[in-house]
């Protein structure tokens, strides 16, 4: 499992969704007649793909639209509509900001500071339209803005930072613990982001009801370039899939693990499937929706240092309603529509008829990397060929 | 053979045509005295390569002119030329579509319904001019085309879709059982497409006379990135050939295997027989063609889910006639014609006379992928250099 | 670790930095309360980063300016510091010149003698603001150039070639004895560049006070396409490391090991650390710099052959000032400003309280190669896109 | 040293000049004391490296130049220089033409017939001046005229094509018996190109005085893409060279081989040679020169076949004379000008006093592949940065 990299030194090769592909089965399935349910915290949904806690993917309407969809949209409370009284202005100014100065116009943005009544106010237009209230927030802010969260009747409660351990070590503050504050909470605590199998195992341990997988492997995700740190997420993912079923053999209590980052297609998606996820986090693949606030575009929330940007904004574009991205019909092919098609075809063609059983299709490594292919692509949509 | 991909889990490093080379033998052969013909259903082809049953490659004319040069040409039962009294016109549209608008386009042309007294026309207008008649349909419309098939003396039948097992499941519809069907056809049929080893086996024992091997790795295909399905060519056309040999040992019946995609030049279909292929089915070579009726464009039928889109229509350019395609001389240097004289010259230094031997030439690991060339290459096509 | 790479011949699988990631530990700790110093000579540095001997990067201003900020930055004595009164005509010449003639116009300009009472005066110029003066020379100019150091108090001197090892062949000329040379010098000596553990080893038994490590990675260094030899930096690191753990082991003399080329973003230099460096030299992250004389170009000094071409004049721009680069804000989100930021971040998201632990952190394989979304990001910059 | 690729296939990794790099030894020698001469057939060359029988590389002039700088160009006799009185106006009109119609204006002139006079005249002239007469041709040629080279006094003879073996197979034409027409043959001969230690063994056997390594790597050679053939450079030197050891330590007869293809730059050079290389032949690097007839282009003779295009004509440009080429000084900076300085300094370096030590120095593998920095590169030239 490991190889040399020096003298004295070994180390795992590890995978990512561009390294792998998965194995059609010895028989096929219909494709309307798998099931794509996935449980967190007793409930139950038919869209195993939640929309990430990101300012250009989730406000209230979004969250709403995608609760009637069957999914779950997280709401970020440490981001523009919690800053806000009109959100919407500031997600528009970001949106026509000049390429050069968005970096520094987000970093402006960010420095107005969170107002507890909004996030009252936001939970509550969520809850209003009877949809699914998910919230999120860093751990300084995590004790707060769960008691408001709780008052207010949302659903899940998200604590989620770019790494996040059982124990974080500081003199300077007073720092969260993970099990008080899981004990403690009245509603179910979903945490992030973890990569190996020790962290996943600690963290289970702390009595949430699910997992946010993946450190440094996201289109928007500056974490491996700054921070030199990130675990591919099909090596990332199968180690958490390893400790939730030791956990689950051990304790009899199932913890869902959600891949989050990464995936941007269909076929990512149900390689982090295979790998062992309950349900998946995506990002860049819904700000491309109508509905979503960013209006074309994208920015990571990650790199918690004051002085380190916050993850580049990223063009993305619109290319349907959240329904289309979901549903389908897709009218773009490369496979950032339709992603539940996507998956029930995948399921079908797998001979599997549900999430549990993807676990277990074989997975190949089979690099995807056509460099000769892509960059004819490239060179074509650049300028030449037609 | 297999690697550790994460905690518990394995994975096979799985081979496509961009990482392998042949490695000449200790003699080599006069390339005009190699034989490459291909044998199937009784049949016996001087030009062991198939043209794609896709709309942009084969219709009528092409078929005719294919046989009158030795191969076969696969008609698609499902597509324009059964559907549309004038074909041609339709194709016209789709060649003449902005790009952006080209794949609802396509979509809504493929909407009107198959008219089977077309099939009878199309099947007839091939057999009138004593050509080959080789007609393809998925598996929902095989039972009613096989027949139409059979009474206008068609001389193959092929049945495919993306993933084809010898078990499909379904509540909803009934599944065609391949068994029953290959029994009950009057003629030969190839099925296809399949991957593994355990597939290929159980398909061979349906009674077919051929098979089809690929799946997810064509240029026009979407199946790996909408999916996460897809097994490189080298490999899967190795494990198919070992199932062929074994299946073969154990009954005496040699059923012969055809890769199909992912080849475009004739490097990638000398090792596609290197790798086991008794012949190869190219989609885009022959799109090329001046008599191809896609007039320089291709597109897939990958993935059935009606949502799902079809496969991107490709720009590939019209480079010269069939025969130049198949025999040249080649007024390209790209590989991409002359595919019948470069499997030649191939056989001939590797020093092999016939496609069998072809199966047991040297092959070698050695990525073609060499980034700074390939990148200098783009970089001048772009716009610098000379 | 090796592998066969031709009949009775292997070889080693060498890693560098795009090939590596760096896993998050089971704790984190508050960046803040981090330890980045670096001691060497038994003087202490807060900053582990020195900005390399180049005409690009250091000149006395730069100096100055780094050693406020608490690290060092070598200053190049056989370069227009030392060659020219006015260095700064010239690297604005340098600047300036049209890109296809600045490599004949850096060989012109490096052929005006070096007056050595501007040896004198430079490190004058230095030290008259209480800055760190460190200055480097080739081993041809070491025994002469040392004396003048010494007698104007420079505090370290580096003794620098592309490839340096404890035995120099030549009949022609008097080679440098770098054991004597150390024992003789009245000043603390850094050795460099040399990359494997037996070169590491003989060269700590000169009495230097430091290493550099780094031969043929850098972006500005022709050593690897021009003479094919060339280390990649993880390997390179972490055998010298082994070799410094065993002289320490073995003599109870810990001497520092600098990596040298191949950084230019903060994930590269935690990577760095993680692989064994106690501090790391770089070139063009600081060349970036506001302070910088380079005026937004860098060369390298690299291959020492007469009629070799000094290293390439690349262009890196300007993009803030040496603090910024240090200690941010960072306005750019490429991972090349903030690099103590960035490095604080790491070691609190991996959990370690400084240098040395970070010499332990679990390092896996995972290639950075993403190809099709950097294309894309080319494709961007190049042209399309928004 | 073989890993699986399919069920029950394996296939060995070969590896190229990109995939490795050299390591220091732990010693240096100064470059101008190192010796690279290299000896075949009884003569001794101070530059060890041929230019190809290409006809944008050598003609009269070229040949007669490279021996005044001590080493060897090989004259193409099946070429431009034998169809035409005055190969210079048709050298010309391929320089001219346009990029769409070179490879139609080559084949067209490439039909006109061989005339034997000018065989004797070309090589008259070369000897005319003193210069070593080296002349190439396809075997098909070899006997008739190796007759005329020996009548007039050529040195060596060279018979070339893409796949040569001890045994060629035909019934339709008479094949050239390699072991009779090197026993008869009054001057010596160099037999190319082949790559597998058997065959080189066999080939060693026929009393040839030298034998070119090489098939499938170059850029200018088609062999790989369109025949799928090809071993990369580093892996067929060293299984060549493991040939002529055991054939040397068996008979006490040297053969010396030469890699031929796929060097552009110096450092591929001196990884030829620590690949086991006695000497390299370089086609590209010389089109470059000044005094190449090729006029900045150049254009593979591979593919016998008479339908397969002669490999693509290449733009390389003109950078300096063919002494710069060879000793410098360099005034690009890319590593294809001072192949000869790049060469010692490289020894020097390694710390290896003649080419039979650099059979031993150590090889890594370290893939120079740095997508993203190559990428930005290509970006700048493309059209941003400065």
């Amino acid at each position: 499992m490991a190889e040399w990299i020096g003298i004295g030194k070994r180390a795992r090769r590890c995978y990512g969704f561009d390294e792998i592909a998965l194995v059609p089965g010895s028989q096929t399935i219909n494709p309307n007649e798998v099931n794509t349910s996935f449980e967190i915290a007793g409930l139950t949904f038919k869209v195993p793909i939640l929309a990430a806690a990101m300012d250009g993917v989730t406000d209230v309407g979004f969250a709403i639209r995608m609760s009637q969809l069957g999914g779950i949209a997280v709401l970020n409370l440490d981001g523009v509509q919690t800053r806000y009284d009109n959100p919407d202005e500031v997600l528009k100014e970001i949106a026509k900001a000049d390429s050069k100065k968005a970096t520094k116009l987000v970093q402006a943005i960010y420095t107005k500071p969170i107002k507890e009544r909004l996030i009252a106010k936001r939970i509550n237009q969520i809850k209003s339209k009877k949809a699914t209230a998910v919230v999120s927030c860093i751990p300084a802010h995590a004790q707060r803005f769960n008691q408001i969260a709780h008052e207010n009747k949302a659903d899940i409660f998200v604590v989620q930072s770019t790494v996040t351990t059982a124990r974080h070590i500081s003199s300077e503050y007073k720092t969260l613990d993970l099990f008080k504050f899981c004990r403690q909470s009245k509603i179910p605590v979903i945490i992030g982001n973890c990569v190996t199998y020790e962290t996943t195992l600690e963290l289970m341990e702390t009595g949430c009801c699910g997992l946010l997988i993946g450190i440094g492997p996201g289109a928007a995700c500056t974490t491996r370039g700054v921070l030199g740190i990130g675990v591919p997420q099909v090596t990332s993912t199968i180690d958490a899939a390893a400790a939730r079923d030791f956990y689950y053999k051990r304790t009899g209590r199932y913890i869902p693990i959600i891949t989050d980052g990464g995936m941007s297609r269909g076929g990512d998606i149900c390689k982090a499937f295979a790998s062992g996820a309950d349900a998946v986090m995506v990002g860049s693949a819904f700000a491309r929706a109508k509905e979503a606030p960013g209006r074309g575009y994208h920015w990571g929330m990650a790199t918690s240092h004051e002085n380190l940007p916050r993850g580049t904004r990223i063009y993305v574009g619109t290319t349907g309603t959240l329904q289309q991205i979901l549903f389908g019909p897709a009218n773009v092919d490369d496979g950032s529509q339709n992603l539940m098609g996507a998956l029930r075809t995948s399921m079908g063609s797998l001979g599997v008829k549900d999430i549990k059983e993807m676990h277990d299709v074989e997975i190949i490594i089979a690099p995807s990397i056509q460099t000769e292919g892509k960059l004819f692509q490239v060179a074509q949509q650049v300028g030449m060929g037609k």
